[in-house]
C-alpha cells in the first residue's frame, strides 16, 4: 500500500497554466509560484464577476471520531468524479496549518487517490498566506505594546489586552507567557499568550473579506484591548490598519492548485472551526462559482459546527446559496458512535450501527432545517460489509435523502462516479430553498439558544455569570446583531466530548463570550478551547526529512 | 523629488525570464514567484558549475554615520553601469528584513535611480525565505521544549538553553520573557528570549551552506542547550534536522530580481553583520560568478566588520577570491567623522574633511592588508564642493588606490560610468593576491587580537573573566580552529561608538564569547548587542497603506 505522499509525489502534475485554462483563466491572469501553484490576480474577478453563479455543493460530515471520516478526501474525490463526467467542477478547500504537520496530524490534502497536489508545498509554506497572517498579527501586537511603551496616549489597560501574538507552530510553551521583562527600554511587563496562526482573528477576516478594501475596513475594527474606562481600543486606533493590509495584499488572492486528476482546486484560507467559522475564503468560493458549473467545498469538523457556521456565518455574510449538501459518514465511525471500541471496528456489527446511526440522523435533520437537499455518502473502507452498507442505504431512503457509496480514496474520481451522479440528480431535480437558521435581529442569547436547541438538540443553555456580563457588554457596544460563532468540542453534539450518538437531556454551558469585531461574529465558548496545540511524545517532525535526491519524505 | 518607492513603482520591469535569459538561464530553470521574481532551480547550478568564475568585486564602506553612505545604492548603480558598458554583470545582495520596515529604517533596496525591484515585494515577504527560517527556528525551539516536557531524556538544563525563538518583527516586548506558565500540560517554566529572524543562527547557516546536504549537516550541529553535565545538546540530538531542512528546501535557492535598468540581481539571505557575518548567501555568490563576467556584491556595516568578515569568514569558508574592493565614502560622512554636527554637513569644510579622512585612510590600509586592489568612490551629494572632491581624489592617489565620483543615486547606471571604468581598469591591470588575515591554526585569543590590532587599530584586548572561561570551554569542545565573528558597534573602529575618525590608544573589551557551531564561527561580543530591535515613537508602519488602486504607499 502506498502512502499519501508517495502517491502525491508520483503524480504527473499538469502545469498550473493548463489547469487554469480548463476554467477559462489565461496565463496573464495568474501569478505563478513555481509551475504548480498560482494565485489568481484581481483581473480574473473583474472578468467574471458579472457571470451567473454555478451550483454550490457543501461537503460536511457526522461528528468526527478517531476512526476518521475522510471529508476532504470525499470533497476532492467528488470534484474528480464530476470532472470525469465532463462537468466543469472546481474544488474549494482550506489551506492546512503548518504547525500540526510536525505533531500528530500530518498533512491535510485529502488522501489516497483523492488528493490535491503538490502535497508537500501545500502542507509546508504553500504561497505564504499563513506567514503573511502571522506577520500582520504580530505587527499589530508589536504596535500595541509599543504604544503602551511610548506613553500610552490611548490609555490601554495592560490587564485588558485581548490581542494575542501568534505562530504557525504547535508550541505549548507559548500558551501562557510574561513579556516585557528586563529594563525600562524592554517594554511594559504583562501576561501574554500565543495562539496558532489559524486561530488569529486575521485568518477569519481574510476568509470573510470581499476584497482588499473590505479587508482593510475589517482589520481596522479589530478590538485589541480595552482602555482604563473599559472602552474598546481598535487596530485603527493604533494606526496599524494600512501596514497590516500591505502585508496581506497577496494573501487575499485565492490559490489555484490541482487534484491528482488535474481538477482545478482553489485552496485559500483556513480558520479554526471552533473560535472561528472553519471554511475557506469567501473570495475563493465566489471565484469558483463564477468559473465553474459546480463548486464543491467543505467546512471544518462535523455538520453541527462546520455546516452550521458555513450557513449562518459564511453564506449569510457573503450572500451565498448552497444547492446541495453531501454528508459524509463511515460505517466505522457510526459503529464507534454506537459504542464499539476503536480496535473492534473491523467486525460487522449491525446492532452498534443501529445504535450509532442516530448521529447521522440528527445531522440529516439539521441540514433539512435549512431546506437544502442532502446526499449521504459512505466513505467506504475495506472492512465494511454489504449488510452494513445496505442498512445505511435504507436508513437514508427513509429519511428522504439520496445515498451513494464512495470509493475515491482507493480509486480516485472513478470511485466517486456513483456519488457524483447522485449529486447531479439532486442538483437537477431537487430545489434548495436555503435560508439561515436565525435572523440578525434575534438577541445574542436567542441565537445561542436557537443553535443549541435546534442543531445540538439541547434542553437549554446555562450561562456562567461572567458570560452573562460579557453578553450584555457586547450588546451595549452595538454588536448584538452579529451572528454567533459557537466554540464547542467537535466530537459530540453536546458540549461533553464523551456523549456520542445523539445525546438528549443535556444543557449547553456558556463559559465565556467575546466579539471578533473584524471578522463580524460573536464567539461563545462552551469549554476550554485549545488555541495553541502542543507536540506529542514522538513528534511527526522526527520522521520528516529531505532525501538524497532532494525530495521530502515522512510527511503524512 | 520623487521618493524611492515612486521611482520603483514607475519602473517598467522586464519579465524575469527575459532578465534571466541575458545570463543564459532558461525559463525551465526558473521557479517563478509572479512575473518579476524567480528562484533559480538546482538545474542552473548543475549546468554551470564547471564553468570558470567571473571576477568578484566587493563593495564596502567607511564606518556608517547618520549622514548615510549609500553602499547598496553604489552596489546596484555599479552593476547598472557595468551593464551599460556591455559587461555581463550580476549584483549579489542581501535580502532586507521585514521588521525594520515598520520602524525607522524603511526598506533596503538601494535608492534613487539605483534600486532593485520590485521594491515592495523585496521589503515585505519577498519569496518567503525569512518566513521559512522563522519556521525552522521556532520548530527547533518547540521540539526542544517538548523534549523537556516529555521526560527530558537528554537531561537538558532549562537554565542553559541557548536557542532562542525568533520573529521577523521589531518587538522589544519579546526580548526577555518567561514561557511555560500555566498548568503541567503547558510546559516547563523558564526564561526565554526572542531575536529578530536575521539574528537566527539558521540565517547564517543558510548563507554559508554549499547545498541542501551541507545545510542539513550544519543544522544538525547547532548547539541548542547544555545538559546538566555541561555538555552540548544539538539539533541532531533532538531529531529536528530533517524537518528543519524540509522547511528550508526552497529558501536555500537563490532569488533573481532586477535593477531599474534590468540588470540581473541575486538577492539571497541576510544575516546580521554583528553576531553573524553580514553577507548574502555563498550559493548566490557562487552562482553569480559562474553566470557573469563580473559579480558585484556587498557586505554589511563598514569595512572593519563587513569586509573583514566577508574575507575571513565567507571567502575562507567558500574558497572565494575577491578581485577588487570598492570602498564607498561620502564627503558628508567624512566631515561628520571630522567632528561636524549633522545639521552643518552641507557647508564646505576642508578642515573637518582633513580631520575625518583618517577613517577612510584606515579602511584603505586594512583592505590593502588582504592584498586586494581598492577603488574609492564618493557617493556624491548635491552639497559637495569641487574642492572637497578634489581633496579626496588627491588623498586616494597618495594612498595608491583608484578614485571615482559616483552619481548613481541621481542618474542610475549612467552616473556610475566613471566608477565602472575605474573598476574595469583595476580588474584588468591590478592583480589581487587575496589571502585571509589569519590562519585557522591560531588560537581564538590570537585571532581576536589579530583582528583588534590589525583591523581596528587597538592597543590590546581585555577579556572579562566570563569570556576567558567561555573561550577555554569552546576550545575544549573542539571549536578552536573556527574563525572569529566579532560583534562590535559599527560606528567606530573601536568598541566605543563615540570615537569617530581613526581612534588610537584604545583596547577592545570582550564581554562574552559563544560558538555558532552550525554556522561555523565563534562569536565574540564587545558590548551589548541588540538582537531584537524596538519600534520608535512614531513607527513607519503608521504611514504604510494600500491605495485605492491596490498599490502600497508609504514604504521607504
Amino acid at each position: 500500500m502506498k502512502t499519501d505522499i508517495q502517491i502525491a509525489q508520483e503524480a504527473q502534475m499538469a502545469h498550473i497554466k493548463d489547469v487554469a485554462a480548463t476554467v477559462g483563466i489565461e496565463e496573464e491572469e495568474l501569478e505563478f509560484y513555481g509551475k504548480y501553484k498560482a494565485k489568481l490576480s484581481d483581473d480574473v474577478w473583474e472578468k467574471v464577476k458579472d457571470k451567473p453563479n454555478g451550483k454550490l455543493v457543501l461537503v460536511t460530515a457526522i461528528n468526527p471520531t478517531p476512526a476518521g471520516e475522510g471529508k476532504t478526501t470525499t470533497t476532492v474525490g467528488l470534484g474528480q468524479a464530476l470532472a470525469k463526467l465532463d462537468k466543469k467542477a472546481i474544488i474549494a478547500l482550506r489551506e492546512p496549518s503548518l504547525g500540526p504537520c510536525f505533531g500528530i496530524k500530518g498533512g491535510a490534502a485529502g488522501g489516497g487517490y483523492a488528493q490535491v497536489v503538490p502535497m508537500e508545498d501545500l502542507n509546508l509554506h504553500f504561497t505564504g498566506d499563513f506567514h503573511a497572517i502571522t506577520s500582520a498579527n504580530n505587527l499589530l501586537a508589536a504596535l500595541l505594546d509599543n504604544h503602551i511603551q511610548q506613553g500610552n496616549k490611548l490609555q490601554i489597560d495592560p490587564r485588558q489586552v485581548v490581542w494575542k501574538r501568534c505562530l504557525d507552530m504547535n508550541d505549548r510553551n507559548l500558551r501562557n507567557i510574561v513579556v516585557g521583562l528586563g529594563s525600562k527600554m524592554d517594554g511594559m511587563v504583562r501576561e501574554d499568550h500565543f495562539v496558532i496562526t489559524v486561530a488569529s482573528e486575521i485568518m477569519a477576516i481574510l476568509c470573510l473579506a470581499d476584497d482588499i478594501h473590505d479587508l482593510r475596513r475589517r482589520l481596522g475594527r479589530i478590538i485589541v484591548a480595552y482602555n482604563f474606562n473599559g472602552d474598546p481600543v481598535t487596530a485603527e486606533d493604533l494606526k496599524a490598519t494600512g501596514a497590516m493590509t500591505a502585508l496581506l495584499k497577496d494573501a487575499i488572492k485565492p490559490n489555484l492548485i490541482q487534484t491528482l486528476e488535474h481538477t482545478p482546486a482553489l485552496v485559500h484560507g483556513g480558520p479554526f472551526a471552533n473560535i472561528a467559522h472553519g471554511c475557506n475564503s469567501v473570495r475563493a468560493t465566489k471565484m469558483a462559482l463564477k468559473l465553474s458549473d459546480i463548486t464543491v467545498t467543505e467546512a471544518g469538523f462535523g455538520a453541527d459546527l462546520g455546516a452550521e457556521k458555513f450557513f449562518d456565518i459564511k453564506c449569510r455574510k457573503a450572500g451565498l446559496k448552497p444547492d446541495a449538501v453531501v454528508l459524509v459518514a463511515t460505517v466505522r465511525a457510526l459503529k464507534y458512535n454506537g459504542g464499539v471500541a476503536k480496535a473492534d471496528l473491523s467486525e460487522e456489527n449491525l446492532e452498534a450501527l443501529k445504535k450509532g446511526i442516530v448521529n447521522l440522523e440528527k445531522h440529516i435533520e439539521n441540514i433539512q432545517k435549512y431546506d437544502i437537499p442532502v446526499v449521504v455518502t459512505l466513505n467506504s473502507f475495506v472492512t465494511d460489509t454489504k449488510a452494513e452498507n445496505e442498512f445505511i442505504r435504507q436508513f437514508c431512503q427513509e429519511k428522504g435523502c439520496e445515498f451513494a457509496l464512495s470509493e475515491v480514496w482507493e480509486k480516485g474520481g472513478e470511485g466517486g462516479i456513483a456519488l457524483a451522479n447522485k449529486v447531479l440528480d439532486t442538483l437537477e431535480n431537487k430545489e434548495s430553498h436555503f435560508h439561515t437558521l436565525y435572523e440578525d435581529e434575534l438577541s445574542l442569547e436567542e441565537k445561542i439558544e436557537t443553535i443549541s436547541k435546534e442543531i445540538y438538540g439541547a434542553r437549554g443553555v446555562i450561562y456562567e455569570p461572567a458570560a452573562k456580563k460579557q453578553l450584555a457588554k457586547i450588546a451595549s457596544m452595538g454588536f448584538g446583531n452579529l451572528p454567533v460563532c459557537m466554540a464547542k468540542n467537535q466530537y459530540s453534539l453536546s458540549d461533553d466530548a464523551k456523549k456520542l450518538g445523539r445525546p438528549t437531556d443535556f444543557d449547553i454551558h456558556i463559559r465565556e463570550v467575546y466579539v471578533s469585531a473584524g471578522a463580524g461574529f460573536v464567539v461563545a465558548l462552551t469549554g476550554a478551547v485549545m488555541t495553541m496545540p502542543g507536540l506529542p511524545k514522538v513528534p511527526a517532525a522526527n520522521g520528516i526529512d529531505v532525501s538524497e535526491e532532494g525530495n521530502i519524505v515522512g510527511l503524512f
